[in-house]
């Protein structure tokens, strides 16, 4: 029965598609004399035991085991995770990628606290995840560079094989407790170095915070154009800090709320509207500059963050039931924007500049004054501007039934002192749009710069 | 500010996206005069207030509301929700959709508890859901064939427009307990058409269920490539329902875990493995008369059923952690399939048909005896097969950090006692990999057959 189709077939296609130079950026090469083996042995394996297992004695399949089943490492090794890797951006950089980056489809983020107290450990942590995460988002699997045997777990958890590499990119960002703990202490020798602008956000008029869904000592935010690559990745990173960190809290996402490039058609979110038009786009280098990018001079004492930004997360329940009963005319008075295109009520199309002094025959506004779009507008607020990436989310349904949904809201910007807390003031009490949302988490992250080949992420922190 | 820009330009290629005719199974055109208008009269509003409205008196605003305006029902008539509906499945047929369909990659599944008493109630909601269902699955907005004014709520809730079909499908359920309540009632009068295979699912070794995650009157599974377009669905079914039936309980999907098409590439679930290789694929016409379909002789007192199916969902929560820390030797015996292309233990590919007879040289199977691919394939089940179209899951983190994480098993079958039920009672008894999962819902669910134009889904339950 078995010896007609002894892998061959299957194992032919799959072995000249994963080679170690098919990858985009693939590590070195390794023959099958050291270090992880290639497939050509691991499919030697299936036809011994598929065609000659059935006559080998017990203490033959036992050598084999003892041999070249550590070839099964090769399946966690630098080969591509699938035979073609697809759409993929590059890791490496002078910023991180997932944040300049058309924003992709799919979110999972997750915010860790950090179990150790040795700075080595957490050291070795970013390390293992700057590994981990340039070959995920090749769409690799993971190796550490190693191979384990058969009777060892799969360095890879495998539910990617196959799967392209999906535009995923990795992000990581420090929280404040990273620094100093709550009851002020500093595990890792890093106090001297925390940013004054990263402290927790303070408590927004309205806000109802679940502590479980809020803060954290490291974040995570993984994005993708397939959840499963998405998960997959927080699962790999979860999986390597065994023992260093654990998941605090955790927040899928789908459906992207902001464009990040002008090649972007502008999202809409689960109140139906376009919104976040004026997001910072990729393409405008000079907002970037201004409004993203944390500069040397902006706090000497963290001079490390230069070439990062701060990640502001925000969980939005959105009472959508509410919501659904309100008439066209009011969540079109509510929004600022027309439902359909998402022009502002003072006229136009979706790009046209809102016109806040515009007003209708009654000496009204025609955009309200208490209208989101006014309220987060750049002109409402300085010309201060956020780069915006966000994402729907659906939880299930509660208790009522109702739907557990809403925007997990995320920006980057320089200086969240200036560009988000003053709008989020302004919003949480003015914006008529609060009756139908509640902010059930929060939590602020230093977004350190991104890492060239063969440092880490955050090495200029850990730098002495 | 806003004249030269006053919607024309955007307007434009709106009018010509958005007619009556581009839709695949448009409803009727309809004229300015009568009925929902069309997108050039609703463009000439927003001309009005942008351009001229800053002259008019709040008189003629106002004037303007009571006519013109209730055109802004015309956002909610039947045209597409985008320019391009994209890739639809019919809704109308003699089967439902949903079942026999390409699995998609999403899912929204929603159990409802029906809370009117009223027989025409449920009819109406049925009917409503029905016409909701066929809008939507072609890529257009729910609009039950009316138009509402701007001070009503948008049929709608809009958050799919300019979003494609997706291949989305809705497929309808019922619930033991939609014939007669847990304490006997017959609410609807339709308790003497029960069928006799219609009853709670057995309580299986080791279930460890959660009643919020388990049973219910009704069911919607909503599946598409755009979670969105899924998120969309069961909103708005729910919405509709609204006063008639409540959400009892749902779950979302990603990454399919089955092909029921041999178009589609075997896809792998949480534990990093492609499965369920042995699926019923849509091209084996006979194995779903078979197996799937309910047959008018099936059962002579629910003849209403006939063209129908049973749907078994099943919450199978994964403990994730500590599969990921068994070796790869101990997983791929427990699956009886080798993780890199799901081949059988035995040799072979994926398609391979596993040898159960063959042994190993120590005389013991290739494929163990409490692997999962033995205890579940249909030899060892006599002959019985299931039409699976489950889902991965990843509900977040719990409150120790682990992921909730697991596979929404959904399969349609002819006679669950007799294709599901001893399949599982032998699965919970003997499976090794029950040590690394856990069934915390449960639900069965008659699926009626289709509806053709006109009719709706359930109709044959209610005709006299």
């Amino acid at each position: 029965m078995t010896d007609s189709t002894t892998g061959t077939s299957s194992g032919a296609p799959a072995d000249s598609a994963s080679g170690p130079a098919s990858g985009p950026a693939s590590g070195p090469a390794s023959g099958p004399a050291s270090g992880p083996v290639t497939e050509a042995w691991r499919y030697s394996r299936r036809r011994f035991l598929g065609a000659a297992g059935a006559v080998a004695g017990a203490a033959g399949v036992a050598g084999f085991a003892g041999g070249l089943l550590t070839g099964r490492g090769g399946e966690a090794a630098p080969a591509p995770a699938s035979g073609t890797t697809g759409p993929a951006h590059p890791f490496h950089g002078e910023h991180q990628a997932g944040i300049l980056t058309p924003a992709q489809d799919r979110l999972h983020f997750a915010a860790f606290d950090v179990t150790t107290s040795s700075r080595d450990e957490l050291i070795g942590l970013l390390r293992a995840w700057t590994s981990a995460a340039a070959e995920l988002t090749q769409g690799r699997a993971v190796s550490s560079g190693s191979a384990v045997g058969y009777d060892a777990p799969p360095l890879d958890t495998g539910e990617a094989t196959g799967l392209q590499a999906s535009r995923l990119t990795i992000t990581i960002g420090f929280g404040p407790t990273l620094f100093r703990t709550e009851d002020g202490r500093d595990r890792f020798g890093i106090a001297g170095r925390q940013p004054k602008l990263l402290t927790r956000l303070p408590h927004f008029p309205a806000d109802d915070l679940d502590p479980r869904r809020s803060d954290g000592d490291l974040a995570v935010q993984a994005c993708a154009d397939d959840p499963q690559v998405a998960v997959h990745a927080v699962r790999n990173l979860s999986r390597i800090a065994f023992g260093a960190a654990g998941i605090r809290w955790a927040q899928l996402g789908y459906g992207r709320t902001s464009s990040t490039s002008t090649a972007q058609e502008t999202p809409r979110n689960l109140f139906g509207f376009k919104e976040g038009t004026a997001n910072i786009k990729l393409e405008e280098t000079d907002a970037a500059t201004q409004h993203v990018w944390v500069a040397p001079e902006d706090d000497p004492g963290a001079a490390w963050l230069a070439g990062g930004s701060y990640l502001v997360a925000r969980r939005i329940s959105m009472h959508i039931e509410t919501w659904d009963r309100t008439s066209l005319r009011e969540q079109e008075a509510i929004m600022g924007r027309d439902r359909r295109d998402g022009a502002p009520l003072s006229g136009g199309n979706e790009f046209t500049k809102p016109d806040f002094a515009a007003k209708g025959g009654d000496g009204r506004p025609l955009i309200p004054e208490v209208s989101h779009v006014r309220l987060a507008h750049p002109d409402t607020n300085g010309g201060h501007r956020m780069l915006r990436r966000g994402y729907n989310f659906t939880d299930g349904s509660d208790a009522l039934g109702r739907l557990d949904a809403g925007l997990f809201f995320l920006a980057f910007v320089r200086d969240p002192a200036t560009q988000y807390v003053p709008v989020q003031n302004r919003l949480s009490k003015s914006d008529v749009m609060m009756e139908y949302i509640k902010h059930t988490g929060s939590a602020l992250f230093a977004v350190p710069p991104g890492a060239r080949p063969g440092e880490y992420l955050g090495q200029s922190l850990f730098s002495t």
